[in-house]
Protein backbone atom coordinates (compact mmCIF):
# COMPACT_ATOMS: atom_id res chain seq x y z
CA UNK A 1 0.00 0.00 0.00
CA UNK A 2 1.52 3.55 -1.40
CA UNK A 3 1.54 6.02 1.36
CA UNK A 4 -0.92 8.22 -0.03
CA UNK A 5 -3.61 5.42 0.02
CA UNK A 6 -2.77 4.89 3.28
CA UNK A 7 -3.48 8.22 3.93
CA UNK A 8 -6.55 8.73 1.90
CA UNK A 9 -8.01 5.31 3.58
CA UNK A 10 -7.50 6.56 6.76
CA UNK A 11 -9.04 9.67 6.34
CA UNK A 12 -11.95 7.35 5.16
CA UNK A 13 -11.90 5.01 8.47
CA UNK A 14 -12.36 8.52 10.79
CA UNK A 15 -14.98 9.87 8.32
CA UNK A 16 -16.81 6.55 9.19
CA UNK A 17 -16.07 6.51 12.18
CA UNK A 18 -17.26 10.51 13.32
CA UNK A 19 -20.07 10.88 15.56
CA UNK A 20 -20.81 14.15 15.12
CA UNK A 21 -21.62 16.76 12.37
CA UNK A 22 -18.78 18.78 11.75
CA UNK A 23 -19.48 22.26 9.62
CA UNK A 24 -17.42 20.93 6.15
CA UNK A 25 -15.14 24.36 6.80
CA UNK A 26 -13.47 22.84 10.14
CA UNK A 27 -13.48 18.82 8.95
CA UNK A 28 -10.51 19.19 7.19
CA UNK A 29 -8.85 20.54 10.18
CA UNK A 30 -10.62 18.14 12.90
CA UNK A 31 -10.04 15.02 10.84
CA UNK A 32 -6.33 16.03 10.49
CA UNK A 33 -6.12 15.91 14.22
CA UNK A 34 -7.60 13.09 14.83
CA UNK A 35 -5.25 11.29 12.18
CA UNK A 36 -2.22 12.50 13.52
CA UNK A 37 -3.27 11.61 17.48
CA UNK A 38 -6.29 8.69 16.50
CA UNK A 39 -7.93 10.31 19.31
CA UNK A 40 -11.51 10.91 18.35
CA UNK A 41 -12.28 13.44 21.74
CA UNK A 42 -10.59 15.63 19.89
CA UNK A 43 -14.29 15.60 17.64
CA UNK A 44 -16.13 17.38 20.51
CA UNK A 45 -13.37 19.48 21.87
CA UNK A 46 -11.85 21.45 19.00
CA UNK A 47 -13.52 25.17 18.13
CA UNK A 48 -13.46 27.93 15.96
CA UNK A 49 -14.01 30.98 15.91
CA UNK A 50 -16.20 32.68 13.11
CA UNK A 51 -15.41 32.86 9.80
CA UNK A 52 -11.34 32.02 10.72
CA UNK A 53 -10.94 29.38 7.89
CA UNK A 54 -11.50 31.92 5.51
CA UNK A 55 -9.38 33.97 7.76
CA UNK A 56 -6.44 31.52 7.49
CA UNK A 57 -6.47 30.66 4.01
CA UNK A 58 -6.31 34.21 3.03
CA UNK A 59 -3.37 35.16 5.69
CA UNK A 60 -1.67 31.86 4.53
CA UNK A 61 -1.88 33.44 0.45
CA UNK A 62 -0.39 36.38 1.37
CA UNK A 63 2.65 34.61 2.85
CA UNK A 64 1.55 35.13 6.60
CA UNK A 65 4.98 34.75 8.93
CA UNK A 66 4.22 31.82 11.47
CA UNK A 67 5.51 31.63 15.17
CA UNK A 68 5.57 28.12 17.10
CA UNK A 69 6.13 27.91 20.68
CA UNK A 70 8.29 24.75 20.26
CA UNK A 71 11.15 24.07 18.00
CA UNK A 72 8.87 20.34 17.85
CA UNK A 73 6.36 22.58 16.01
CA UNK A 74 8.17 24.50 13.67
CA UNK A 75 9.77 20.68 12.27
CA UNK A 76 6.11 19.17 12.16
CA UNK A 77 4.69 22.30 10.18
CA UNK A 78 5.22 21.30 6.58
CA UNK A 79 8.56 23.39 5.55
CA UNK A 80 7.25 22.35 1.66
CA UNK A 81 4.04 24.31 2.44
CA UNK A 82 5.48 27.05 4.09
CA UNK A 83 8.15 27.57 1.17
CA UNK A 84 4.89 27.36 -1.36
CA UNK A 85 3.32 30.69 0.14
CA UNK A 86 6.22 32.13 1.02
CA UNK A 87 5.49 31.50 4.55
CA UNK A 88 8.00 32.16 7.34
CA UNK A 89 8.59 29.46 9.91
CA UNK A 90 9.69 31.11 13.59
CA UNK A 91 10.56 29.76 17.11
CA UNK A 92 12.36 31.94 19.31
CA UNK A 93 12.22 29.62 22.79
CA UNK A 94 16.35 28.71 21.89
CA UNK A 95 17.20 32.12 21.53
CA UNK A 96 19.74 33.27 23.70
CA UNK A 97 18.22 36.87 24.17
CA UNK A 98 15.22 35.26 25.24
CA UNK A 99 16.50 32.57 27.81
CA UNK A 100 18.58 35.86 29.33
CA UNK A 101 15.32 38.24 29.25
CA UNK A 102 13.20 35.17 30.86
CA UNK A 103 15.43 34.72 33.23
CA UNK A 104 16.13 38.12 34.50
CA UNK A 105 12.15 38.98 34.16
CA UNK A 106 11.64 35.45 36.12
CA UNK A 107 8.95 35.14 33.32
CA UNK A 108 8.54 31.69 31.17
CA UNK A 109 10.87 31.80 27.52
CA UNK A 110 7.00 31.72 25.56
CA UNK A 111 6.24 34.61 27.89
CA UNK A 112 9.54 36.85 26.41
CA UNK A 113 9.01 34.59 22.63
CA UNK A 114 5.28 35.93 22.13
CA UNK A 115 6.88 39.52 22.85
CA UNK A 116 9.37 39.12 20.19
CA UNK A 117 6.93 37.69 18.03
CA UNK A 118 4.29 40.99 18.70
CA UNK A 119 7.81 43.11 17.83
CA UNK A 120 9.42 41.27 14.67
CA UNK A 121 6.28 39.89 13.35
CA UNK A 122 2.82 41.61 14.41
CA UNK A 123 0.50 39.95 11.51
CA UNK A 124 1.37 36.48 12.30
CA UNK A 125 -0.29 33.50 12.98
CA UNK A 126 0.57 32.61 16.63
CA UNK A 127 0.87 28.55 16.44
CA UNK A 128 1.40 27.21 20.62
CA UNK A 129 1.09 24.07 21.41
CA UNK A 130 2.69 23.49 24.36
CA UNK A 131 3.25 26.73 27.07
CA UNK A 132 -0.28 28.03 28.41
CA UNK A 133 1.99 31.13 29.52
CA UNK A 134 2.54 31.88 25.66
CA UNK A 135 -1.47 32.40 25.21
CA UNK A 136 -1.65 34.19 28.52
CA UNK A 137 0.67 36.80 27.14
CA UNK A 138 -0.95 37.07 23.66
CA UNK A 139 -3.77 37.60 25.43
CA UNK A 140 -2.45 40.55 27.68
CA UNK A 141 -0.89 42.03 24.89
CA UNK A 142 -4.15 41.70 22.64
CA UNK A 143 -6.21 43.35 25.78
CA UNK A 144 -3.36 46.52 25.69
CA UNK A 145 -3.49 46.92 22.09
CA UNK A 146 0.01 45.88 21.49
CA UNK A 147 -0.30 42.74 19.44
CA UNK A 148 -3.03 41.33 16.96
CA UNK A 149 -2.32 37.85 15.79
CA UNK A 150 -3.37 37.22 12.47
CA UNK A 151 -5.12 33.50 14.62
CA UNK A 152 -3.83 31.79 17.18
CA UNK A 153 -3.98 28.09 17.13
CA UNK A 154 -4.45 27.01 20.88
CA UNK A 155 -3.62 24.20 21.68
CA UNK A 156 -0.88 23.38 24.86
CA UNK A 157 -0.97 20.16 26.32
CA UNK A 158 -1.03 19.71 30.58
CA UNK A 159 -2.82 19.54 33.80
CA UNK A 160 -1.91 23.40 35.06
CA UNK A 161 -3.71 26.93 33.91
CA UNK A 162 -3.93 24.85 30.26
CA UNK A 163 -7.49 25.02 30.19
CA UNK A 164 -8.05 28.20 31.44
CA UNK A 165 -5.47 30.00 29.43
CA UNK A 166 -7.31 28.22 26.43
CA UNK A 167 -10.36 29.60 27.72
CA UNK A 168 -8.97 33.53 27.63
CA UNK A 169 -7.97 33.26 23.89
CA UNK A 170 -12.07 31.46 23.26
CA UNK A 171 -13.11 34.81 25.11
CA UNK A 172 -10.70 37.94 23.83
CA UNK A 173 -12.15 38.23 20.60
CA UNK A 174 -9.17 37.30 18.62
CA UNK A 175 -9.63 35.01 15.85
CA UNK A 176 -8.58 31.04 16.95
CA UNK A 177 -8.47 27.62 16.51
CA UNK A 178 -8.52 25.99 20.07
CA UNK A 179 -8.81 22.17 21.40
CA UNK A 180 -10.74 22.73 24.72
CA UNK A 181 -9.47 21.00 27.60
CA UNK A 182 -6.29 19.70 28.86
CA UNK A 183 -5.26 17.74 25.40
CA UNK A 184 -3.27 19.37 22.64
CA UNK A 185 0.40 19.17 21.48
CA UNK A 186 3.01 20.03 19.80
CA UNK A 187 1.86 17.24 16.92
CA UNK A 188 -1.80 18.89 17.22
CA UNK A 189 -0.47 22.29 16.87
CA UNK A 190 1.42 21.30 13.42
CA UNK A 191 -1.32 19.36 12.50
CA UNK A 192 -3.86 22.34 12.75
CA UNK A 193 -1.01 24.73 10.36
CA UNK A 194 -0.77 21.65 8.25
CA UNK A 195 -4.81 21.06 7.56
CA UNK A 196 -4.73 24.61 6.93
CA UNK A 197 -1.60 24.95 4.41
CA UNK A 198 -3.57 22.14 2.57
CA UNK A 199 -7.01 23.69 2.32
CA UNK A 200 -5.61 26.71 1.34
CA UNK A 201 -3.02 24.85 -1.35
CA UNK A 202 -6.38 22.70 -2.67
CA UNK A 203 -8.45 25.36 -2.07
CA UNK A 204 -11.71 24.74 -4.00
CA UNK A 205 -10.99 20.98 -4.05
CA UNK A 206 -10.34 18.38 -1.59
CA UNK A 207 -11.70 20.20 1.48
CA UNK A 208 -14.91 21.29 0.16
CA UNK A 209 -15.17 17.72 0.13
CA UNK A 210 -15.40 16.86 2.99
CA UNK B 1 4.06 29.34 39.63
CA UNK B 2 7.54 28.56 38.14
CA UNK B 3 7.95 25.96 35.19
CA UNK B 4 9.36 23.00 37.41
CA UNK B 5 6.47 23.55 40.55
CA UNK B 6 4.09 23.24 37.11
CA UNK B 7 5.77 19.99 35.99
CA UNK B 8 5.74 18.91 39.51
CA UNK B 9 2.04 19.87 40.12
CA UNK B 10 1.27 18.15 36.70
CA UNK B 11 2.47 14.86 37.68
CA UNK B 12 1.09 14.76 41.26
CA UNK B 13 -2.20 15.10 39.33
CA UNK B 14 -1.59 12.55 36.88
CA UNK B 15 -0.43 10.37 39.75
CA UNK B 16 -3.61 10.93 41.47
CA UNK B 17 -6.02 10.22 38.39
CA UNK B 18 -4.22 6.97 37.70
CA UNK B 19 -6.81 3.96 38.01
CA UNK B 20 -4.59 0.84 37.92
CA UNK B 21 -1.45 -0.72 39.41
CA UNK B 22 1.55 0.43 37.08
CA UNK B 23 4.97 -1.42 38.14
CA UNK B 24 7.04 1.57 39.26
CA UNK B 25 9.84 0.65 37.18
CA UNK B 26 7.21 1.73 34.00
CA UNK B 27 5.49 4.62 36.23
CA UNK B 28 7.85 7.20 35.37
CA UNK B 29 7.47 6.18 31.40
CA UNK B 30 3.85 5.94 31.52
CA UNK B 31 2.86 9.12 33.19
CA UNK B 32 5.67 11.10 31.06
CA UNK B 33 3.74 9.85 28.29
CA UNK B 34 0.64 10.93 30.12
CA UNK B 35 2.07 14.37 30.69
CA UNK B 36 2.58 15.09 27.18
CA UNK B 37 -0.83 13.55 25.78
CA UNK B 38 -3.24 14.44 28.88
CA UNK B 39 -4.59 10.88 27.49
CA UNK B 40 -4.85 8.05 30.41
CA UNK B 41 -5.71 5.65 27.92
CA UNK B 42 -1.62 4.77 27.53
CA UNK B 43 -1.98 3.71 30.98
CA UNK B 44 -3.38 0.27 29.88
CA UNK B 45 -2.28 0.50 26.03
CA UNK B 46 1.75 1.01 26.75
CA UNK B 47 3.47 -2.30 27.44
CA UNK B 48 7.09 -3.38 28.22
CA UNK B 49 9.35 -6.55 27.01
CA UNK B 50 10.80 -7.91 30.19
CA UNK B 51 13.48 -5.96 31.60
CA UNK B 52 13.72 -3.40 29.35
CA UNK B 53 13.92 0.14 32.13
CA UNK B 54 17.13 -1.51 33.11
CA UNK B 55 18.28 -2.39 29.47
CA UNK B 56 17.29 1.12 28.54
CA UNK B 57 19.71 2.67 31.12
CA UNK B 58 22.71 0.51 30.27
CA UNK B 59 22.82 1.12 26.87
CA UNK B 60 21.86 5.41 27.48
CA UNK B 61 24.53 5.07 30.15
CA UNK B 62 26.87 3.47 27.33
CA UNK B 63 26.37 6.45 25.24
CA UNK B 64 24.24 4.49 22.66
CA UNK B 65 23.27 5.56 19.33
CA UNK B 66 19.52 6.65 18.45
CA UNK B 67 17.65 6.73 15.57
CA UNK B 68 14.68 8.65 14.96
CA UNK B 69 12.10 7.77 12.22
CA UNK B 70 10.97 11.95 12.15
CA UNK B 71 12.88 14.94 12.58
CA UNK B 72 9.53 15.88 14.74
CA UNK B 73 11.01 13.11 16.97
CA UNK B 74 14.39 14.00 16.90
CA UNK B 75 13.70 17.57 17.50
CA UNK B 76 11.59 16.57 20.59
CA UNK B 77 13.78 14.66 22.25
CA UNK B 78 15.81 15.99 25.30
CA UNK B 79 19.07 17.53 23.16
CA UNK B 80 20.66 18.34 26.42
CA UNK B 81 20.29 14.42 27.93
CA UNK B 82 21.39 13.17 24.68
CA UNK B 83 24.67 15.32 25.08
CA UNK B 84 25.21 14.63 28.68
CA UNK B 85 25.56 10.79 27.91
CA UNK B 86 26.75 11.14 24.40
CA UNK B 87 24.10 9.56 23.03
CA UNK B 88 24.17 10.74 19.13
CA UNK B 89 20.55 11.81 17.44
CA UNK B 90 19.81 10.45 13.58
CA UNK B 91 17.48 10.76 11.53
CA UNK B 92 17.39 9.87 8.12
CA UNK B 93 14.43 10.37 6.68
CA UNK B 94 15.37 13.70 4.93
CA UNK B 95 18.55 12.25 3.46
CA UNK B 96 18.78 12.59 -0.16
CA UNK B 97 20.30 8.98 -0.47
CA UNK B 98 17.35 7.68 1.30
CA UNK B 99 14.77 9.38 -0.47
CA UNK B 100 16.71 8.33 -3.73
CA UNK B 101 17.06 4.67 -2.80
CA UNK B 102 13.13 4.64 -1.33
CA UNK B 103 11.86 6.27 -4.75
CA UNK B 104 14.37 3.57 -7.03
CA UNK B 105 12.76 -0.10 -4.87
CA UNK B 106 9.47 1.86 -4.56
CA UNK B 107 9.24 1.38 -0.45
CA UNK B 108 8.93 4.51 2.12
CA UNK B 109 11.94 6.20 3.12
CA UNK B 110 11.29 4.66 6.67
CA UNK B 111 11.79 0.99 5.22
CA UNK B 112 15.05 2.40 3.79
CA UNK B 113 16.08 4.50 7.12
CA UNK B 114 15.50 1.30 9.33
CA UNK B 115 18.04 -0.20 6.79
CA UNK B 116 20.87 2.70 7.23
CA UNK B 117 20.12 2.49 10.96
CA UNK B 118 21.27 -1.23 10.72
CA UNK B 119 24.09 -0.54 8.64
CA UNK B 120 25.40 2.96 10.62
CA UNK B 121 24.06 1.78 13.70
CA UNK B 122 23.55 -1.81 14.46
CA UNK B 123 23.74 -1.10 18.36
CA UNK B 124 20.88 2.06 17.98
CA UNK B 125 17.71 2.66 19.94
CA UNK B 126 15.12 2.97 17.43
CA UNK B 127 12.69 5.18 18.08
CA UNK B 128 9.43 5.11 15.96
CA UNK B 129 6.49 7.54 16.14
CA UNK B 130 5.68 8.07 12.90
CA UNK B 131 6.28 4.51 10.27
CA UNK B 132 4.36 1.26 10.86
CA UNK B 133 7.07 0.47 7.92
CA UNK B 134 9.62 1.55 9.82
CA UNK B 135 8.70 -1.42 12.52
CA UNK B 136 7.53 -3.71 9.82
CA UNK B 137 11.17 -3.40 8.49
CA UNK B 138 12.97 -3.66 11.64
CA UNK B 139 11.53 -7.28 12.35
CA UNK B 140 12.16 -8.45 8.92
CA UNK B 141 15.75 -7.69 9.82
CA UNK B 142 15.85 -9.10 12.93
CA UNK B 143 14.41 -12.19 12.16
CA UNK B 144 17.13 -12.14 9.58
CA UNK B 145 19.19 -12.11 11.63
CA UNK B 146 20.75 -8.50 10.75
CA UNK B 147 19.55 -6.02 12.56
CA UNK B 148 18.95 -6.13 16.73
CA UNK B 149 18.34 -2.98 18.12
CA UNK B 150 18.97 -2.49 21.67
CA UNK B 151 15.84 -1.16 21.99
CA UNK B 152 12.84 -0.44 20.20
CA UNK B 153 10.21 2.40 21.12
CA UNK B 154 7.18 1.56 18.85
CA UNK B 155 4.32 4.21 19.33
CA UNK B 156 3.34 5.07 15.29
CA UNK B 157 0.06 6.43 15.55
CA UNK B 158 -2.29 5.45 12.82
CA UNK B 159 -5.51 3.58 11.25
CA UNK B 160 -4.11 1.48 8.68
CA UNK B 161 -1.33 -1.39 9.45
CA UNK B 162 -0.21 0.47 12.56
CA UNK B 163 -1.58 -1.80 15.52
CA UNK B 164 -0.31 -4.62 13.25
CA UNK B 165 3.22 -3.93 13.15
CA UNK B 166 3.05 -3.40 16.78
CA UNK B 167 2.51 -6.30 18.04
CA UNK B 168 4.74 -8.04 15.44
CA UNK B 169 7.45 -6.19 17.31
CA UNK B 170 5.97 -7.53 20.17
CA UNK B 171 6.63 -10.90 19.49
CA UNK B 172 9.70 -10.88 17.92
CA UNK B 173 12.02 -11.43 20.76
CA UNK B 174 13.54 -7.83 20.57
CA UNK B 175 13.10 -5.72 23.62
CA UNK B 176 10.52 -2.93 23.44
CA UNK B 177 8.57 -0.41 24.63
CA UNK B 178 5.15 0.04 22.64
CA UNK B 179 1.83 1.70 23.12
CA UNK B 180 -1.22 -0.85 21.70
CA UNK B 181 -3.59 -0.09 19.58
CA UNK B 182 -3.99 3.24 17.52
CA UNK B 183 -2.37 5.70 19.34
CA UNK B 184 1.10 7.26 19.40
CA UNK B 185 3.14 9.83 17.53
CA UNK B 186 6.10 11.44 17.34
CA UNK B 187 5.78 13.44 20.54
CA UNK B 188 4.66 10.05 22.63
CA UNK B 189 8.10 8.58 20.94
CA UNK B 190 10.00 11.62 22.15
CA UNK B 191 8.51 11.33 25.51
CA UNK B 192 9.50 7.72 26.00
CA UNK B 193 13.27 8.36 25.23
CA UNK B 194 12.96 11.81 27.17
CA UNK B 195 11.78 9.58 30.48
CA UNK B 196 14.24 6.91 30.18
CA UNK B 197 16.60 9.67 29.94
CA UNK B 198 15.33 11.09 33.06
CA UNK B 199 15.90 7.98 34.93
CA UNK B 200 18.98 7.22 33.92
CA UNK B 201 19.97 10.54 34.48
CA UNK B 202 18.58 10.60 38.60
CA UNK B 203 18.74 7.32 38.79
CA UNK B 204 18.38 5.66 42.29
CA UNK B 205 16.57 8.94 43.45
CA UNK B 206 13.01 10.16 41.57
CA UNK B 207 12.15 7.34 39.44
CA UNK B 208 12.40 4.71 42.43
CA UNK B 209 9.63 7.13 44.05
CA UNK B 210 7.37 7.11 41.90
Amino acid sequence: MKPMDIEKESFAIIEKELTTDIPAEYKPVVKRVIHTTADFSYETSMTFSKGVIEEALKAIKEGVDIVTDTNMAKSGISHKMAEKFSCSLNCYMADSDVASEAAKREVTRATVSVEKAAKDNPDCIMVVGNAPTALMRIRELYDEGIFVPRLVIGVPVGFVNVASAKEEIIESGMSYIVARGRKGGSNVAAAIMNALFYMAADDDKEWRRC
